[in-house]
C-alpha cells in the first residue's frame, strides 16, 4: 500500500489492494450524533461499522451536561405542567439561536421534535418528570427538565415560555448516561464499533465516497462503506491551527470538548470537495453562577451592565466574553449571596467585597463612577416600581442591592482552560459549532450546492441549527436529531 | 466543447477542444489586487491576459475612498513632519486589526511598506505632502495623509502615533484617480485587459491549474495560463447565499462594493481543493459623522457610551454595529454641531432635538435614565479634569455638553443600502475580509497547507492582513502588496 501521511486528502480506490474491512454503513466518530447514525441505519437493515479514535465511545456528548433541546409538548413538559408547540418552540429558537440561524434546519428540528423525544425515550433514554425551576448551567438534581432561557426577556414577549431542556437522571453533567444508554442501544442494534481507530481519509471512487482509511495505533486499516459514510467526528476546537483559521474568537479560552474535536472530518469532507457554513460560530462559557448573577448585576471592565442576568448563563457568556471589554464582573451583595447555597456557587468566591462603591470600583479597576452609576440606575427602579426597565430582568429577582457588595472575578472560575494558572485564564472556554454544509438528510453538499455521493454529516463535523448564538441543549439536540437522519439516508442510498 | 453551467466546479483540461487564448500569466478581475499583480508579471517579462467581468477596469477599488495603509517613514509622512518605523507601523495594526491578525503576512506588509510606496509612486500613483489632521471617512481635499486612529486611545500608548492613511489628489472617492494610474501602468506594461469576460471555472491538468472558462455575453471563452492563474476577484459581498454560509452578520445591511463582489474566485479556487480561512471577517461603516462624534458622544440603544467618539470611524461602526444593541445614535450639542462645517457632515441632520434629557430618552426610545447618565459621568469628568477616564476619548475633544441636544440616528444616514426605504435601512453597509488561505506569495493552500500548483488569489478573494477588525486602507494596501507578490510569483513559476 501506498504510505499514507497525516494528510487529509482523499485516496483513490484504485490505489488501495482492497479494503480490511467492509459494511453497509460506516460511521465516523461514536459520539451523540455517531450512536444515533448507527442505530438508525442499523434499524434500516444495513450492516454499520463504527470507528472512534478513542479508547472507548461517547465523545464530547459523554462529558457534557447532557441537555437536549426538546420541546413540542412532552410528556415531560406535560408532567410538569407545561403546554408546548413546535411553533412556540420554533419562535425561541429562532430568537435564540438567531439572528439567521437556518430556518429549514430549524423548522424541520421544531416540526419534529416531539417525535424525537419518543424516539430517544424508546431507545433507552430517560426524563424524569420534575423540573429545576431557576437559572442554572446543569442542575445538580436528577430533575429531567430545566429552562433555557425561555421565560427570560425578551424570549418571554416572543414566545409562550415553556421549559424545554431535558436531560437523564444524573447531577450535572448528564451526558455520561446519555451515552452509555445511545451506545448500548446502537451495540445492540448491531453496531460494530472500532474503537483506537482514527480516520484518516476518504476513499473514493470516480467522486463517490466509498470508504476510509484510518490509523490504529501504528497500523492502517482500510474501510469499505457500500452504501454511505457519515462523518460525525465533532468540531475542531482541539485544533489550534484550524481555530486559528476560523474561529480566532476561542484562541486563549478552555475548550469544552473531549480532547479529540480535531476537525478532521471537516477536513476530509472539505478535501473532498465539501462546502464549509458558518466556521466561526461558536458557544462560550463563562465562570458565571446563575444564582448570583440573577440576584445581582453582571458589568463589563468599566461597570456597565449588558445583558438581563437572569437569562440563560450561555447567553450572558456569549455576550460578556465576545461584545464586551474585559473582565467581567458579579456584583452581589450579602443577602444574595447568602441566598445561594455553597455547593450551587461552584467555587466562586468574592475577590473583592466593601461598603464603599468607589473603593470597588478602585479595587477592580473599574473607572470612577462605572459601577456606581450602574447600580444607582438598578437600584432606583428596583426601589421604586420592583422592576429593570433597562434590562428586563424578571421581578422575581430584582431587588436593590445594599450594604457591603461582593465583587466576584469571572477569570478566576471554573470554566477557564484547564492547566492556564489564574493569572493568565480568561474564565471562559468554548466549542466550535460551524462545518459541512449539509442538507437535511446530513448529505454533504459542495460550492455548488450538489450532493458528494456516499458521504454524509452530522453532529458538530457539519453547520447545524444555530445563528450566531447557541443555546445548551442544541448541540446534542442537533446532533442526534440530523445524525438519525443521516443514518437513515446512507442506509438506503 | 461540454455544456458548462454556472458551476463553479473544475474543467479538466482534456475535455477541452483547445483553447481560445493562451498566455503566461492569467489575471482573473481587474481592480487593485489584480492591476498590481499584472503590473509585476508584465516587469518580469510574463505575457499578461486580464480578464474582468466588468465593462472597465477597476473594480471596487476604484469605487472606494482610494486610501492606502502605508509608513514606515514615507516622503509623505516626513513631509508632513512624522517620523515612522515599520515596528510602531506592526504594532498599531497588530493591535487595530486585531486581535489574531496573521502576524506574518502582517510582518512582511509592514516591512516592505515603504518599498511599496515608492513602487506605488514610480507606477504613477501620487501622494500629496498634506495631512488631513482631523478624525474623518474621507477627507473632502487633496490631502495625501490622514489619521486612521493612530493617534486616538488605546493606539496611542501601543505605538508612536503617525498618520499612515496615503491617497491619491482627489475630494472623497480617490479609488477612482489610483485605478486609473494602476490599469494605466499595467496596459502599458503590456498588459492584455479583457473586459465584460467573467471567469466560470478553473481548468485543471493532473492536479495543476492550466487556465479558465469564462463567459463573454452569450459565449463560452477559454484561456490557457501557461505559467499561473491569478484570482484578484474581490470577496462576497454581493452573494447573498455566500454571505448566508459565512459573514450572516452583513445580511440586511448595505454592500461597499462595485456590485460584482460576487465570490466566484474563492468557490473556483475553493473548488479545486482550495482552503478557506476567517470567511466570517468583515468590514463595516455606520452613518456616523467623525467631527460630530469627536466633539459628542455616540451611544447604543440603552444610552450607553461603547468607544472613545474620536477614533477611526470604521472602528467605531464595528464596535457599535456588531456589538452593541442597535440603534447607535450620536448625540451633540448645539456648540459642537455648529463647528462642523454642513459639507462635512454628509447630509446628516438631527433626529430630535430637546433641552430635556429625559424627553430626548422618550423620543429615541433610550430606557429613562439611560442617557442621561451617561451624559452626567461624560460632563463630571470634562468639568472637572477635562478628560475622559472611562473611554480615553482625547482631551482636545472633551468639553462638557450643554444645553439643547441633538440626537441623530444612524440608521438614517449615508451608509445603508442603496434603494432601502429610511423606516428599514440599518444606516450600515460593509464588505467581506475572508477568502482563500494564501502564502505570501499568494500561492493558495489546501486543506494540508500544500499550495496548488498554477494558483494565486490576492485581495478579497483571499484572507488579508486582518484579525477580527478592519482600518480603511489596510485592503487596499494588502490586495496591492500581495498582488504584486502573487504576480512576480505567477510570473516565475
Amino acid at each position: 500500500m501506498t504510505t499514507v501521511s497525516r494528510s487529509s486528502k482523499p485516496v483513490d480506490a484504485d490505489a488501495l489492494d482492497g479494503f480490511d474491512h467492509e459494511t453497509d454503513v460506516l460511521v465516523i466518530g461514536f459520539g451523540g450524533a455517531g450512536a444515533c447514525a448507527a442505530i438508525e441505519a442499523a434499524e434500516a437493515g444495513a450492516q454499520v461499522i463504527a470507528v472512534e479514535g478513542a479508547s472507548g465511545p461517547g465523545g464530547s456528548t459523554a462529558q457534557s451536561g447532557g441537555e437536549i433541546y426538546l420541546g413540542g409538548g412532552t410528556p415531560t413538559q406535560k408532567a410538569c405542567g407545561f403546554d408546548d408547540t413546535a411553533d412556540d418552540m420554533f419562535a425561541f429558537l429562532q430568537a435564540a439561536l438567531g439572528p439567521h440561524a437556518d430556518e429549514t434546519k430549524l423548522r424541520a428540528y421544531c416540526d419534529g421534535s416531539l417525535d424525537h423525544y419518543h424516539w430517544l425515550v424508546d431507545h433507552g433514554v430517560e426524563f424524569r418528570p420534575t423540573l429545576w425551576d431557576s437559572p442554572t448551567w446543569m442542575p445538580l438534581t436528577e430533575d429531567g427538565l430545566m429552562w433555557l432561557g425561555e421565560n427570560s426577556h425578551p424570549f418571554d414577549e416572543i414566545a409562550t415560555p415553556a421549559p424545554r431542556g431535558h436531560r437523564p437522571p444524573m447531577a450535572a453533567f448528564a451526558g455520561m448516561l446519555l451515552m452509555e444508554r445511545l451506545v448500548a442501544t446502537a451495540t445492540e442494534a448491531g453496531t460494530d464499533v472500532h474503537t483506537d481507530t482514527t480516520a484518516t481519509r476518504l476513499v473514493l471512487d470516480g467522486g463517490r465516497v466509498v470508504g476510509v482509511i484510518a490509523r490504529r495505533f501504528g497500523d492502517l486499516v482500510t474501510y469499505r462503506a457500500r452504501r454511505g459514510v457519515v462523518l460525525t467526528t465533532g468540531g475542531f476546537v482541539d485544533d489550534e491551527q484550524m481555530l486559528a483559521e476560523h474561529a480566532p474568537q476561542l484562541l486563549g479560552h478552555g475548550k469544552v470538548s473531549d480532547g479529540r474535536d480535531d476537525g478532521s472530518g471537516i477536513r476530509m469532507g472539505a478535501a473532498v470537495g465539501g462546502a464549509l457554513r458558518r466556521m466561526g460560530t461558536v458557544q462560550t462559557a463563562l465562570s458565571l453562577v446563575p444564582g448570583l448573577t440573577a440576584r445581582g448585576i453582571v458589568v463589563n471592565a468599566l461597570g456597565q451592565r449588558f445583558i438581563n442576568e437572569d437569562t440563560y448563563p450561555g447567553l450572558i457568556s456569549e455576550a460578556g466574553v465576545h461584545h464586551q471589554p474585559n473582565p467581567i464582573w458579579m456584583i452581589i451583595d450579602e443577602a444574595g449571596y447568602e441566598e445561594v447555597p455553597e455547593i450551587d456557587r461552584m467555587g466562586m468566591v468574592p475577590t473583592f467585597v466593601d461598603d464603599d462603591v468607589a473603593a470597588l470600583e478602585a479595587a477592580t479597576g473599574i473607572p470612577p463612577g462605572g459601577l456606581a452609576a450602574s447600580l444607582d440606575t438598578y437600584n432606583r427602579f428596583a426601589d421604586e416600581l420592583g422592576t429593570d426597565p433597562h434590562f428586563h430582568k424578571a421581578d422575581r429577582w430584582v431587588r436593590p442591592l445594599r450594604g457591603p457588595l461582593a465583587a466576584i472575578d469571572t477569570r478566576l472560575g471554573f470554566a477557564g482552560a484547564e492547566g492556564v494558572p489564574p493569572s493568565e485564564s480568561t474564565g471562559a472556554s468554548g466549542f466550535t459549532l460551524g462545518g459541512l454544509r449539509t442538507t437535511l438528510d446530513g448529505e454533504v453538499l459542495d460550492v455548488d450546492g450538489e450532493a458528494i455521493p456516499g458521504l454524509y454529516a452530522a453532529g458538530r463535523a457539519s453547520a447545524g441549527i444555530h445563528g450566531e448564538r447557541y443555546i445548551s441543549g442544541t448541540s446534542i439536540g442537533d446532533g442526534t436529531f440530523f445524525g438519525r437522519r443521516a443514518g437513515r439516508a446512507a442506509a438506503r442510498a
